[in-house]
C-alpha cells in the first residue's frame, strides 16, 4: 500500500492515491497491491474520475501514474470480480438484450480510461513489475511511457478468450514502429520485456528498477510542468488531433487554435524570455 | 518444387501447395521454383483463391505462406509473361479505352493479393532468398512477417518504370517506423537485407537460413491454432479495422463486436480455464 | 554564404542558392549563415516559390536541400524578425480580429513550408549542426532525411511558449515509431543528436559530418534523377497520398493513377531494357 | 405551467416535466413558460441528464419532447442569464486561458443538447410558437420533427454576434435538401414558417395548433413503442452512424450490429407473427 | 412471367430476364411474379452477376430494371425460404459462432445487391406495384429512380423484428432531402406512395402505369446509351466517389481520372462536334 | 457589357467588373457578354484572383455574383478557345507527359473557380438566361444560389465528351435534396427551369427577369453586410467546415473557432443591443 500522503483534494478516492512530488505536478497510484493492482468495476470508474478532476485541476500541469508496491503495475482485470458480474460469461437470456448491456459496459470502461488521454495535462506513466492485460490499454492512453527494467508486459486478452476492447487494438498500431510485432503480441499473448519495448519504441526510457522509474518519470513531469501550460497543453492536444486526422485537417486545427492561444501572455512571456535570456514564469491555466 | 503432401481438399491448385504441418495450421507453398516463383496472371488468381478458400475453412486456425525451392520466396512479377499480354507496353489504341481496362486489370491484381489480408486467419509469412517486387507487396498483406537471414529485400518496381500498384505504397508506411527509410527503398529500388528488415520493424524474427524460418513460422503458427479462434480472429479483424479507422471509430466497433464474441463459450471457458489453471479446448468456428 | 554557382533560373532568389551538382539534381541551400539561416517572413515565402519552381522545371528530377555555412541547417524562426512584427505578442486589439489575421498568417507560412511536400520532385533533406524548430517542421515535409553526425535538433517552439504550428505536430508523429518518443521530445523541447534520430528513424542516414551528409545526399538525388520520372513521381505522390488515406482508398487511387503512368512510354521503355539488360534513357516529364 | 403528473422516476427535474401518455412513451416538455422556456446553464444540465435517463430506462420505447405552454417551444439561450455569467462578453482575462475556459463551457452545452441524439430511444420534437436560436440545435438532433402551424423558427446566433455553436451549422445541413436555403436562414437569421420548415423537409409533418401537434407526436411515438425495440433501436443506431461514414464503412458496421441483434427473440417472434398474420409481443430490452 | 426475348449472352439466369429494347440498352426483369418477384438466396446471386456482367458487357451502355409481372416491382425478401434457412431465427448453438455466419451470409446479401451500384453503366430503376422492404435497398443503389403512380413503397424490415442491412439505412438519408423523413419511414415501417417519393426526392419521375414508366426508363436509357460511353460511366463514377468523400478529396480524384479520359477520342470527338454541329458517334468502351 | 462604375481597387481586370451597390457590398459581373460570358483561362484566372482580393478586402462583408448582359450568366468553357489550347483533344505525345499537364491544367481550373467557396465573405450567385456548363461548376461554390424565372440551367459537360470535373460533380449531390434528379440532369445533360432548380432546392429565390434577381440579391447582401462579420464569416466557414466532416468532428472544431470568436468586441456589442434594443454598429474585420 501506498504511503505517500495525498493531496487533500483527492482524499475520496479508495484504491488510488494522488500526491504532488512537487510543484504543479501529481502522482497518482493504483492502489491495490494486495490484488496486484488489478482493476475492478469500482477501480476504473475512479479512474475516470481522477483524470477528469487532475484535467480541470490549475494546480496540476503533468502527471505520473505508477502502481503501488513492488510486484505489479497491475495485473489488468480483476477476473474474479468480473466473473461474478451477471454480465460476463456464456449467454443464458436473449442475445440481442445481452448485446445491449454488453455494448453499454465496455463503453463505460473504454471512457474511464479514455479520460487518461482526455486529460489536458500530459500524463507519464511509469511501468514496473506486472503490467499485463489492461496496464496495455492504459499504456495507450498516456503521453509518454517510461519503465522498470524489471517490467514485464503482455498484451493478455488472447488467453481469457477475447479481442482486448478496452483499447489496446485500436491504438497500439498507431504508437509503435512494427505492426509485426504489434500483431504478434496481440495474438500470442506472450510476454515481452523492458529491453524488448524500448527497442520497438512502446517505451522511450527504460530505468534500473521501480524506483529509478518512478524517479525519472517525476523529473519529466517537473520539467513539462515547469514551462508554459498554453503551450504544453495545446502540444498535447495537436498531437492528439494529428493521430486521427489527416495533415491538411491537422494543419486547419492547428491554424484556428493558435489564433488563440498566441493571443495568450504564456507566448509574448516566453518569446521575450528567449530574447533577453531570463526565465519566464507561467500564470495558472 | 515442393514436395510436401498436400491437403486433399486443396488437391486442384497448379501453382499453389498446401499442406498441413499440425493441428489447425495450413503451410502454402508457391511452387514455380524453376520461375523464382514469380506471379503470372494465372498464379494469382489461385493466389486470391485459396485465401479465400482457407478463411472459410473450419479446420485452419493459421497460416504459414512460403516460396518453395532455395533461390527464391518470389522474384515479383513474372515480367515475360506480363509483357506477353497485350494489356501492358505502350498506348496503341484509344487511351480512355484502355485507361478503363488496366483500371480493371490491376483491380483484380489488387483483389487477389488482397485476399490474404481479408482472410479470417492470420498468416505469417516467412521470407527467404529472393524476395522482391511482389513479395514487398504480399508482405503487406500478412500478419506477421518473419524472416530467413539470406533474405533479399526490394521494392523493384520503380525500376521497371512503374510506381509500385498491388499495394506496397499504400500499406507500407503504415507498417514500418521510418517513412525516411521507406521512401528511400521504393524510389532507388535498392536491396535491403534480413538485418536491416528487422532493425525497422518490417519483420520481427529473423533466422539462421529458410530451413530455421519455416520451422519458427510453423511453430508460431502452432501457437495460435491453441488458442481461442473467436480471440484471434477478432483480435486479427480489430487490429486491421483500427489500422483504417479513428480510434473513436475504432473503439466503436470494438464494442459492437465484442457484445456477439464474448457470448460465445470460448470466452466463458477460457476466462474459467484461467481461473482453474486447466487448459481450455476450442471447438471450431 | 554559400558559393556555389546558382542556375540561371533561379539567381533571383534572395536568401537561397540553387546550383545543379549533377544532371537533373537541383541542390538548393538556405543562405543566411550568418543568421544561423534562420526563417523571416521573407525567406519563407521565397522557399514556398523556389519549390513551386522546382515542381514545374523538367530539368529537374530530384532535389536536395541543405544550409549554407558550418554552424546550422536552420536555427529556425528569425524570432527577433517575429517579435517586431505587429502580428505576434499579447492581444491588444479586439480579439477576434487579431484571430483572423493570425489564421491568415499561420496559413501563409505553411503553405510556404508545405510547397516542399506537394513538389512533385523528391526532396532529400540533410541536416547539419544547429536544426531546431523550423527545421523540424521542414524535415517533416521532405521525403528522405539525412544528416551529419554533428547535428542537434530539437522540436524547440514550446520552448517560445508555443505549440508548433507549421506542421511537426500533424506529421511527425506519422514519420516515425514511436509516439512516446514523439511525445517526449515536443513536449520538452529536448535536444536530440544524430544517432537518436537515427535509432527512431527520423533520418534514415547519418554521415560524418557535414560534407560528407551533403555528398550523400547528392549520391541519392543523383540516382533517384537517373530512374524513370513517370515512376518517381507517381511513387511519391501515391506515398503521400497513402499517408492520409485508408488502403482501399489508397488502391483505388492508385488504379487510376496508373491506369494513365503505364501507357507512358516510360513503362515500356524500362520494362523492355529490363528484359534485355539494356540500360533505359527516359524523356523529360 | 404543464400539468401533467410527472413520471416518480423523473419527479426530481426543476425544469422539465416528464410524463407517460401510453405504454412504454415518455412525454418531456421544458417547463419555463413564463421565460418562454428560455435555456440558462441549469436547464441545459437537466436536458441532457434526463436524456441519459430515457436512454437507460427499459420502461421507455420512444420519446416526445415539447414546450410547456402556448407561446413557445423554446425562445433559445436565456440571454440574461448567459449576459451574467463572467464566461460570455468581450475578453478582459489572459486570451488563452479564458479560451480554454470557453471550449470547455461550450462541450459542457453541446454535450448535454448531444444527449438527446445519443438517446437509444427514437425522440420526437413537436415544435409550435417560438423556435428560435438553440431550438434550431435541439431539433437538429431529434429523430423526427413535426410541428404546429403557427410555428415561428429562426437560426437567430448571427443576431447576437455568434456563429451557432451548440450543433446547428455542424448538423443543419445533413437534415435538409438545400444548402442555399441552410446558408439563406442561417446568415440572415430570418423568420420562416411551418409550411417553409415543411417544404424543406425540415419537419415531415404539419398540424393545425399545438395540440394537434402534440397528440401526432403522441400517436406516432406509440407506434414506435409497439415495435420490436431491438429492431427500432438498431434503426436508429444504424441511421445516425451512417451520417457520418461511407457506405462501405456503414456496410460494415451493420454487419457486425445485425451478427447479435438478429439472434434475439424480437427477430424470430416479429417474422413468425408475420407468417402467422399475428400480433407479436416484444419484452423489455 | 416476362415474355421478352432475352439476349443470348444472358440466356442462363433462372430468376431475371434480360433484353434489349434498343441499341445499347438492356433491361433486366426480376422473374418470379407468381412469387410477387420475391428475393431467395439464389435469386440475389443471380442479381450480383447480373449486373457484374453487364457492368463488363462491351454492348451495354445503360440498363434498366423493372419487376415482371403487374403486381410487384418486388415484395422484398422470400420470408419463407429465409424463415426455412438455418442461419436466420433465434440462436440455438454458440452465439460467437452464429454471428460469424450471420456476417458473412450478410456480407454476401450486401455484395450481391451492392454489384448495381458497382456496375460501370447508369442503371435506372422502374417501380410499380408492390415495391417494399429489399425493393428500397435495391432502389438505394441505382443511379436514376422512377415509378409508376401505383407503386407502393415501405422501408418494411421494422415490422420483422431487425434493421434494414442490405443498405436501406447506409444510402437512404445521403439521397433524399429530409432525414425527418427518413427516420419516419424507417422506423414507422408505414407505406408511402409515388407522390411522396417524388416530393422528397427520392424518385425523380413519376408515370401513370407501369408500362408508361417502364417505357420512359428504357426512353431514358436510350439517351444516355447515345452519350460518349467515357463521359457517362465517368460521370458515374466521379458522382458516387464524391457521397463518401470530401470535396478536395473528389477534386483530386477527378483530376486523375479525367488526366486519362480526355485523352481518348470520345472527347475530341465530342467537342469537334459540337464546333461543327453534327452527331457524334462513339466507339465501344 | 456593364456600365456599372467599377471599383478603383478593381479596376484592372479585364473580363470582370466590381461595383459597390452598397456599403460593405461588392458586385462581381462576368463581363464577356459578346461571348455569352464563355470563360477562357485568362477569364478564370481572374475569377480565382478577384475572390482572393474580396476575401481579403475590408470593405467588403458581403459579395453577388452575376454575368454582364441580358442573354447568359454564362454559357461555360469558351470551347473554341480550349479546343486551341495544346493541352485538350485526342492524345499524341507521351500519355503519361499529357496525363501531368492535364492534372495540372485541370488543378489550376478548379482552384481559380473554388476560390469562390475559400472567399471568407458569402457569395450570392444570381443566375439569369444562359446558365449551363460552367456556370454549375461557379454555382456548387456560392453560398446562397437565387436565379430570374427565364433561367435554362443545365450540366452540359457530358455533351462535349467529358466528366464534368471543375467542381459539379463533387459538390452538387450535396447541396440538393435528390441525388436521382442530380445523376438525371449530369448524364443527360439536359435544360432544366428555374421552377425545378427551385423546387429540387438548388436555388433557394426566383425572381421574375434579371433585373429584379439582380436587386434581390443586391438586397440579401445588404441584409448580410448588416450583420456582425465575425458571426457572418464564421458562420459560412462553419457550414463549409461541417460538409465534409462528422458531426463530431464539426462540433470540435466549433469549440476552438468560437473560443476566440466570442472573445471579439462584436458579441458583446450585438448580445447588449439585443438585450437593450438598439442597433449595435460593427467594425471592420
Amino acid at each position: 500500500m501506498s504511503t505517500t500522503t495525498p493531496l487533500p483534494a483527492y482524499a475520496s478516492y479508495q484504491h488510488l492515491v494522488v500526491s504532488s512530488p512537487g510543484p504543479f505536478v501529481a502522482h497518482v497510484e493504483i492502489n491495490r497491491p494486495r490484488k496486484l493492482n488489478a482493476f475492478s468495476q469500482e477501480v476504473w470508474l475512479e479512474f475516470g474520475r481522477v483524470f477528469n478532476q487532475l484535467s480541470d485541476d490549475p494546480d496540476v500541469r503533468a502527471v505520473v501514474l505508477s502502481g503501488a508496491g513492488d510486484r505489479a503495475f497491475t495485473a489488468g482485470l480483476d477476473v474474479q470480480a468480473a466473473a461474478g458480474d451477471g454480465i460476463l460469461g456464456e449467454s443464458e437470456g436473449d442475445v440481442a438484450k445481452k448485446a445491449k448491456a454488453l455494448r453499454s459496459h465496455i463503453e463505460e470502461f473504454q471512457d474511464s480510461i479514455g479520460a487518461m488521454e482526455k486529460c489536458d495535462k500530459p500524463v507519464i506513466c511509469v511501468f514496473h513489475g506486472i503490467s499485463i492485460g489492461l496496464a496495455i490499454d492504459i499504456a495507450c492512453c498516456a503521453d509518454i511511457r517510461i519503465c522498470a527494467s524489471n517490467t514485464r508486459f503482455a498484451v493478455k486478452e488472447v488467453d481469457i478468450g477475447l479481442a482486448a476492447d478496452i483499447g489496446t487494438l485500436a491504438r497500439l498500431p498507431k504508437l509503435v514502429g512494427s505492426t509485426s510485432w504489434v500483431k504478434e503480441v496481440c495474438l500470442t499473448a506472450r510476454d515481452f520485456s523492458a529491453q524488448e519495448a524500448l527497442s520497438v519504441g512502446f517505451v522511450s526510457q527504460v530505468h534500473e528498477g521501480k524506483e529509478a522509474a518512478v524517479h525519472a518519470g517525476v523529473a519529466l513531469a517537473t520539467t513539462l510542468a515547469d514551462k508554459s501550460p498554453v503551450a504544453v497543453q495545446g502540444t498535447k492536444e495537436l498531437l492528439n488531433y494529428g493521430r486521427d486526422n489527416s495533415v491538411a485537417e491537422s494543419l486547419r486545427y492547428t491554424r484556428v487554435w493558435n489564433a488563440a492561444a498566441v493571443q495568450g501572455k504564456d507566448f509574448s512571456q516566453a518569446l521575450m524570455s528567449g530574447l533577453k535570456k531570463t526565465k519566464p514564469r507561467f500564470e495558472k491555466l
